[in-house]
C-alpha cells in the first residue's frame, strides 16, 4: 500500500486517493510515452509526491496558525515583515526545485506534467494556503511571460521568477473598478526610449509586497489612450519593484509603493496590498511614473492576462479542494476517536459510549465532505490533464478539444470547489462540535481562509455569467457539446455494468438531458435579460452535474474492486448522487421558466 | 411613517418591519386586554423598542469590533478581564428596566409581553451578541428559578439576578459529555444541612466568569447518586460563585474555579469557560466540595433544565436572526451606494456605472437574506407569542395550543435561523466583494458570531433528533397535527383572495400534504434506524414549509397594501416560494424512501 506513518498522520490529503486519481483513472504514466515528458516515470511522479507531502508536512503545516495569528505588518522604512517561517518555507521549495518544475529546461525546470505538478501543489496549499500564495503567483506571472513576452523580458523577469529570486503578482482591480474592468483608470504613457510610464492606484493586489526575494514584478492592466475605451483600451505592462538592468543585476527603486494592507478574515499570511504606481514617491530615472513593459500588443493586455487568469481561476479552485480535504481529513480523524453518546436504540445508558461516526448524522456530513471534495479534485486534476494534453497530445484534435474542454470547465473548477469545499470546511467545525469553533483546532482557520476563494479571481457571480453568457455559446456551443458528449461517454460506459454503475448512469443521464435542455432554452430565449439572471443558478446547476459526470468516472474504475478504499468511493459516490445531484431537478426549472423574481423588482423595495 | 434618522442609519433592524410583525400580523396590543398586561398599551410597547434601538446603538454596537479583537484575558489574581465598554452597555441596560422588563411586578418588573420583550432583545444582538450574552444567561436562568425553586432560593438569587447585580449561567456540558447529558460525571453530595456538596469539571460554559456584578449563579446539571444512571439520576443544582447569606449579603467564595478561557471564532466578547466544582482552591465553610443547592426534586434536574433550555434554543434563533438581519441591512446599504458595471446588455463602457444593486445576481443574494432573515424573525416572534398565549390566553385550550405548538416548533426556531441567517451572513460577506472579506466591514465578523448558532445549545443535528423522535410523535401527534391545521389554516385564507397568494397557497399545500405523508411514514416505518438515519434533512425540510408558512401569513396581511414595504414583503415571498420551497422535493423523496446511505457504511471505507 501507498501509505506510510507520516502520510497517515498529517492529515493533509489522501496520497491513496491521488495516486488512485492520477494513475488509475487519469493515467498520467501515459504522458511519458510522449516527447515532452519522455524524461519522466511513474518513479519521478512518485518522488514529486513523495517530497511535496514531507515538505509540506514539514515546513509549510507548522507555522500555518502562527501565520494566521501574526499577520504581515509595515515595519521600519516601510517595509512589510512577515514571520520568518514563511521565507525558510519558501527558499525550501525553491531549493526543492519545485518552482520550477513544470518549466521547460531552458528555464531550469524539469517538465513535469502539470496533472503532477497541480498533485504536487495541493500538498503546500493544504499546509499553509497562505505561504503557498507566494510562490504560485510568482510562477503564473512567470508563466503569463513566457507564453506572451519578448525574449529579453523573459530572461529579465520570468526567469529569475522560476529561480525563485523573483515574485509576481497581477494587477487588476482598482478602488472603484473591481470587477468591471472595464472601468479602470490607471494610464501608461509611451516614452522616447519605448518603455511606459504607469500612474493608477491597484487594490487587492495580493502578495504586492514583501521582502521574500530581490525583486517583485507587476502585471499590471492600464490604458494607453490610443485603442478605445472599455476593456479594448486596456493593455498589460510588466512593472517591477526594482528596475532590473540590462545584466540582470537590480537597479533603481521604481515607483511602486505600498499605500496600505488589507486586514482579511482568513488568508492572513498572505499580504493584500493596495499599491500606488507612479504617485511620484520615487523618481526612477529622474522622472515621474512608475516605469513600465509592454507585454504583447497595446490594446490586447486582457487577452494577455487571461492567460494569468485561467491559470489562476484553476489555482483557486486548488486552493479551495485542499483546504477541504484537510478539513475533511481532520473531521475524519475526529470523529473516529471522539467517544460521544450510544449507537441508535441504544437503551442501556451505562453501556459503553462509541465514537461519534456511528452516528447517521456524522456520517452525513462526512460522506457529504468526502463527496465534495474528492469529486473537486477529480475536476481540478482532469483540467489539468487538459493543460498537459492542450501541449501535448500527438494530434491537433486531442489538443483543440482538451482547450475546448478546459475553457467550458473554468468557471466550474473555480467556483465548485469554492463554493462545496467551503461547505465541506463548515461541516468540517460542525463535527468537531464546540471544539470545532474555537482556534485549538484547525478547521475554523480552514473555513475563513477558504471563504476568500468565492470572491477573488472573479467572483462567483461573475462566473456565473461567463459560463452562461460565454462558455457555453462561444462557436455555437461546440465547448459545450464536447463536454456533453464526454459526459454521455462515461454514462454509457457505466450502463454496461451491473448493478449500481448503470443505475447511477441513468439518474446522471437524466441530469445531462435537463442541462442540454435548459441550455437550449436559455440560448434561444428572446428575453435575454431574463435568460441571464439566473446565471447563478446555472453554474451551480451544471457544476453538480459536472461533478456527478466525474464520480460516476471514479465508480467505473473502482468497479469490480473491492476493499475499503474502492468502497469508500462508491459510498461517496451514492451519497452524491442521492442526497446532492437531485438538488438541480429545481434549479433546472427555475431556469428553464427564466424566473424573472429578481427583474420585477423595484429596490426600494428592499 | 415610523422611520427616523436614526432609525435608518443604524441598520440594525428594520423597525417598520418590527412594527408590521407585532401590530398587523401579531396583534400585541390585544394582549393588553388580557388582565396580566393591562397596564400596556401601544404606547408603552413603542417606547420599550424606540429605548431598546437607541441603547443599542449608543451603547452595544459601538464596542462590537473592539470586543472582538481585544477579546477576555485572565488578569491578576485569576480575574477575567474584559474591555470597559461592556460593564457600561450592561449597567445602561439594566439603569435602563431592561433586565426586568418581562417579570411580574413583585421582582421589579413590567410584566412585559415576551413578545415585545423579544423584539427588544433583537436590537441588542444585533449590535453586540456577545455582550448581550451575559445578560440573557442571567434572566433566562432568573426564570428557571422562579419557575422551579423554593421561595428563598427565588429571593436570595434569581431576584438580584433580575435586579442586574448577578448574573447565570448554564453548565450542562462536560469535557467527555457534550451532546450526550447521560455521560455527565459532576457529583452532588448531600450534607446534613440539606446542602450538597458539588465535584466536577464542566465545559463551554458561556459567560462561566467575570467580573461584571457581585456574583454569578450557576446552574449545575449533576449526579445525586441514589437516583439511577443515564439522565434519570440527574438533578439540578444553584451553585453560587460566592456563597450568599441568608441576609443576602456576599459571604465567601465557594469553590468554583476558573480553568481555562476557550478562544473562539467569533463571538468572542462573552468569555466560554471550563470551571472546576469542588476541585479544593476555595474550601467554603472550611468544608471541600462547592456548596450548592438542589432546584426541584432529585432526579428531576433535566426536566428543569429544559426550562432554560428551551428558552435558550429560541434565544440562540433569535439571535442568529438578529445578526442575519443586521447583515442584510448592511449588504443591502452597500449594494445600493456601490458603484460597479452597467445594466445588462448595455455595450457602451462610457455610459455611467450603476449601483450593485441593478445587477441580477446582487439582487438574488438580497432577496434571498431577505427571505432568511424576514422568514426567521416571524418565526421567533409567533414563538414568542405562543410564550404569551401559554401565560395569558383565557381559556385553557388556547394555552394548551399554545404550549403544543411551541413544542413542536423550538427545534426548528433555533435551527433554521442557525443555518439560514448565517447562510444570510455568508451573503453579505458576498454581496461586499473584497471588501465584504475584509475586518474592516462588520459582515465577517456576523458571520463568525453566528457560525457559534449551530453548535450551542443542542447541535443542528440533536434538534434533528429532538424533532422527528420526539417532537412530532409526542401525544400521539397531536402537536404536530396542531401545526399542520395552522399551516393548513393560512392556506385556505390566502386562497380566498385572488392573484399571488392563491398561488403561493396551493405551492404550500403541497408541501404540506408532502411533510404529513413522510411523517407518517417515517413514525410507521419497521425499520426505526433507517427512518431516524436522515433527521437533519427532516428538519431542513420542515424547517422551509414553516418558514413558507409564516411568508404566506405575511402575504395575507400585506394582501391590498401597497407601496415599497408591502412590495417587498411580496418579492421577498415569491423568492423564497420560488427558489427556496420547491428545494424540500427532493428531500421528502430522500426521507420517504428511507435512505440507508449513511448507514450501509463501514467507517473504515472513509
Amino acid at each position: 500500500m501507498t501509505t506510510t506513518p507520516v502520510r497517515q498522520t498529517s492529515h493533509l490529503l489522501s496520497r491513496r486517493d491521488l495516486d488512485f486519481m492520477l494513475y488509475e483513472w487519469l493515467h498520467v504514466v501515459d504522458l511519458t510515452t510522449r516527447s515532452r515528458f519522455q524524461e519522466h516515470s511513474a518513479e519521478t511522479f512518485s518522488a514529486v509526491l513523495d517530497l511535496s507531502e514531507q515538505l509540506a508536512v514539514r515546513k509549510f503545516a507548522p507555522h500555518n496558525r502562527e501565520g494566521d495569528l501574526r499577520e504581515p505588518v509595515v515595519g521600519s522604512e516601510g517595509r512589510v515583515e512577515l514571520i520568518p517561517a514563511v521565507r525558510e518555507a519558501i527558499d525550501a521549495y525553491i531549493a526543492a526545485g519545485l518552482q520550477a518544475a513544470s518549466f521547460d529546461h531552458a528555464y531550469g525546470g524539469m517538465r513535469l506534467p502539470v496533472t503532477v505538478q497541480k498533485a504536487s501543489s495541493l500538498w503546500f496549499t493544504a499546509a499553509n494556503a497562505s505561504t503557498t500564495g507566494y510562490l504560485f503567483l510568482a510562477s503564473a506571472a512567470a508563466n503569463l511571460l513566457v507564453a506572451h513576452a519578448d525574449a529579453d523580458m523573459v530572461d529579465r523577469y520570468a526567469r529569475p521568477m522560476i529561480e525563485g529570486r523573483f515574485f509576481g503578482t497581477m494587477c487588476l482591480s482598482e478602488p472603484e473598478a473591481g470587477s468591471s474592468l472595464a472601468d479602470i483608470t490607471t494610464r501608461a504613457k509611451l516614452q522616447d526610449d519605448g518603455t511606459y510610464r504607469v500612474r493608477g492606484t491597484k487594490m487587492w493586489i495580493s502578495a504586492g509586497d514583501h521582502e521574500l526575494g530581490e525583486n517583485i514584478i507587476h502585471l499590471v492592466l492600464a490604458r494607453t489612450g490610443g485603442t478605445g475605451s472599455g476593456i479594448k483600451g486596456i493593455s498589460l505592462f510588466a512593472v517591477p519593484k526594482y528596475l532590473v538592468e540590462s545584466d540582470g543585476s537590480i537597479g533603481e527603486r521604481n515607483d511602486v509603493v505600498l499605500l496600505g494592507l488589507n486586514h482579511k478574515m482568513g488568508n492572513r499570511g498572505t499580504t493584500n496590498t493596495v499599491l500606488g504606481f507612479g504617485d511620484g514617491t520615487h523618481r526612477p530615472r529622474g522622472e515621474a511614473g512608475a516605469v513600465g513593459y509592454l507585454i504583447g500588443a497595446e490594446g490586447n493586455g486582457l487577452a494577455c492576462m487571461f492567460h494569468m487568469m485561467n491559470e489562476a481561476r484553476i489555482a483557486v479552485g486548488s486552493g479551495a479542494v485542499s483546504l477541504g480535504y484537510t478539513g475533511y481529513l481532520k473531521s475524519l480523524a475526529y470523529a473516529k476517536t471522539r467517544l460521544q453518546g450510544r449507537r441508535a436504540g441504544e437503551q442501556n445508558p451505562s453501556s459503553p459510549r462509541v465514537p461519534i461516526i456511528e452516528h447517521a448524522d456524522v456520517r452525513r456530513m462526512l460522506l457529504a465532505q468526502k463527496s465534495y471534495v474528492e469529486g473537486s479534485l477529480a475536476l481540478i486534476l482532469y483540467c489539468a490533464r487538459l493543460v498537459d494534453e492542450q501541449a501535448s497530445a500527438p494530434d491537433e484534435a486531442e489538443r483543440d478539444r482538451a482547450r475546448m474542454l478546459l475553457d467550458v470547465l473554468t468557471p466550474i473548477a473555480k467556483s465548485f470547489p469554492a463554493q462545496w469545499c467551503l461547505a465541506a470546511n463548515d461541516l468540517a467545525i460542525q463535527v468537531h462540535g464546540g471544539y470545532g469553533y474555537t482556534r485549538d483546532f484547525d478547521v475554523e482557520q480552514h473555513y475563513r481562509d477558504n471563504r476568500l476563494n468565492q470572491i477573488h479571481e472573479g467572483t462567483h457571480g461573475v462566473q456565473g455569467l461567463d459560463l452562461l453568457g460565454r462558455k457555453v455559446r462561444v462557436n455555437g456551443g461546440r465547448a459545450f457539446r464536447m463536454l456533453i458528449d464526454s459526459m454521455r461517454q462515461t454514462a454509457l460506459s457505466a450502463r454496461g455494468r451491473d448493478g449500481e454503475p448503470a443505475v447511477l448512469a441513468e439518474l446522471l443521464e437524466r441530469r445531462i438531458d435537463r442541462l442540454v435542455v435548459t441550455t437550449e432554452t436559455l440560448s434561444r430565449s428572446a428575453d435575454r435579460e431574463a435568460a441571464m439572471a439566473n446565471s447563478s443558478v446555472y453554474l451551480e446547476a451544471m457544476g453538480h452535474v459536472v461533478i456527478a459526470w466525474l464520480w460516476l468516472e471514479q465508480v467505473v474504475v473502482a468497479a469490480g474492486k473491492v476493499d475499503d478504499f474502492y468502497n469508500g468511493k462508491r459510498a461517496a459516490a451514492r451519497y452524491f448522487f442521492h442526497y446532492e445531484l437531485p438538488r438541480t431537478d429545481h434549479q433546472f426549472d427555475l431556469l428553464c421558466r427564466c424566473d424573472r423574481t429578481t427583474l420585477d423588482l423595484d429596490p426600494e423595495w428592499l
